[in-house]
């Protein structure tokens, strides 16, 4: 097992022109220390080489070791990956039923959600760090956050599956894991609930911020933590301002991870550098106790509040709640428009 | 203005190993030929320069033709670019309307529709291009298309907003836009249909395939096609087989793209290499026609069928639909699960 991670060193060197810019490492942490591969090495290098060949390159810095690596607490933790596409599944049914009601205002799972598991696509190029400052987007006023472990998708082999993964069955699909790491899914609650009117995203509810890290462990760590169904049972723990939620289990997802990545290949592609978010778990966000309550009970995230996400054999992740933004979205209402013309159904003669 | 596209050359070289890898070249399309640029420019690299740059670049590579360059006949077209991500809005209100009632069996618009541009991210590893057979998807009897325009985004000048835009008025927004190429947002929509009732995505419904091309016109080729309200005027037909479905203007969009971009921005990010789409025109798909008719008439796609569509000042890319994938989907239902616990509430005293 090994943790990859990617962080900025120490800004120690001060040119005449100003701090110098810092250089993004991409390494693993090891004992408390932050060991860099080569400077060209990044997350999409070892995905792309996959996991058999990462854990020798690991082993092989390890051994190399010359014991002046900075302790982590000197480094500044980046995103461990910039990711090539987030798709992010809805698995826990107990988070289902709360937040329908609570985004709805209805009860209830519809019989849908059983049938396959549903996912969307999301913006990865906000994609941020353990311990940034997530601000609360303009018109927001129910801020969230979404508890999750996320699998990110590696090459089985170097050179194997270069246009990566089709049509997997799950046996195969979990060849494709190539680790796992902590993703809170931050949500503007209100924005989200207008977006789900229009039954498409959601969208601006959830571009905003998305929090990767600290670090992805590798896919062998868990190798025997899966239960006959294929189930991987971590616990999962979510905190504001140091007051547990409560604590759920990995393993209550309705499908385990290779079902998810078997399912999201299917007539289409997962690629090396892919994350794909496991659904939040129960008790993982507080619109799931809003529609339980029926009250905005605990209230939404505010400026200063501290959300810590905390997974079992990972480790955990937390950010500080900013300030809303100010200026208001130069958005205007649709303009009414014409129609288009029916093609002639009658010659001219 | 110039038309970026990106192909495969004529495959003249046999070796012994068998035929010469084909070379992916980008470049432009100048008066019925396809002029490369160095081996190193991609589509991205022109992006990231900006328009002023590569119109620049394109008329030195003008100046330098030898005239024994491919005539477009000989050359296959790649999609003009691998997106970085997509967006995909639905800005037209009668497709609204339309699909509504096909896929919800309810007809009318919500009112949240009109309050701000609507989107999702859809798949950014499944693009393919003119003249591609696009295979209908496991489990889908409802196979349809969708003719839409897609902003590319680049940055407005080298090395300007390196990070990319972020919280952009309309008018700065106008500036990211690069150009323009055609969208065939290809869908099953009994998957989607079952997707929406779980109030995300679409996902599988929309991941297989997006067809772009045949090339990117870029933006200053309609600089002086906006009205006054910002709209961009252009005529959009679909033709099934032959036979046109209608003619809708591009300037029916309830938004004009600048205020999408702008939308796409707000307290997130917009890069180059990113892709909008404009949302379906009227009479633009079959499901609209479905919902008007309250009927499969005309009848979903089918092995064999060609779908064109055509953009005034852009061009046309026609696919034809293949076979579908005969094995199922390896997916299985949700399993029952466990359920969270709640924190201690009382101390153990």
């Amino acid at each position: 097992m090994v943790k990859i991670a990617r962080w900025h060193a120490p800004a120690t060197t001060e040119t005449r022109t100003g701090p110098r810019v810092a250089h993004v490492h991409t390494g693993i942490v090891h004992k408390g220390r932050a060991l860099s591969f080569e400077p060209d090495v990044t997350t999409l290098t070892l995905l792309e080489e996959g996991l058999a060949a990462t854990l020798r390159r690991a082993a092989a810095r390890i051994a190399a070791a010359a014991g002046d690596e900075p302790p982590v607490e000197q480094v500044r933790f980046l995103a461990p990956l910039e990711p090539r596409s987030m798709r992010d599944f809805v698995t826990f049914e107990e988070h289902v039923e709360g937040v329908t009601a609570s985004i709805d205002g209805e009860a209830g799972v519809v019989d849908e959600w059983y049938e396959a598991p549903t996912f969307y696509f999301t913006n990865p190029h906000t994609v941020r760090a353990d311990g940034e400052t997530i601000p609360v987007p303009s018109g927001c006023h129910r801020m969230d956050f979404e508890l999750e472990v996320a699998a990110v998708i590696g090459a089985p082999a170097h050179g194997d599956a270069p246009l990566g993964g089709t049509n997997l069955d799950p046996a195969r699909a979990h060849e494709f894991i190539f680790g796992y790491t902590i993703l809170n899914d931050w949500s503007a609650r209100d924005v989200q609930s207008r977006e789900m009117k229009v039954r498409l995203g959601p969208c601006k509810g959830k571009d905003f911020a998305n929090t990767l890290g600290p670090w992805i462990v590798t896919a062998d760590e868990f190798a025997d933590r899966h239960d006959e169904e294929g189930f991987l049972h971590l616990a999962l723990t979510a905190e504001v301002n140091g007051t547990a939620l409560g604590t759920d289990d990995l393993g209550h997802m309705g499908w385990p991870f290779a079902e998810l990545v078997a399912y999201a290949s299917q007539d289409s592609r997962v690629l090396p550098g892919d994350v794909l978010g496991s659904g939040t778990s129960g008790r993982g966000c507080l619109a799931e106790l809003w529609g339980r309550h029926n009250d905005l009970v605990p209230p939404p995230l505010a400026e200063g509040d501290r959300v810590r996400l905390t997974v079992e054999g990972i480790g955990s992740i937390e950010n500080t709640v900013g300030a809303r933004r100010r200026e208001g979205v130069p958005s205007r209402p649709a303009r009414r428009r014409g129609r288009s013309r029916a093609p002639e159904t009658t010659s001219e003669g």
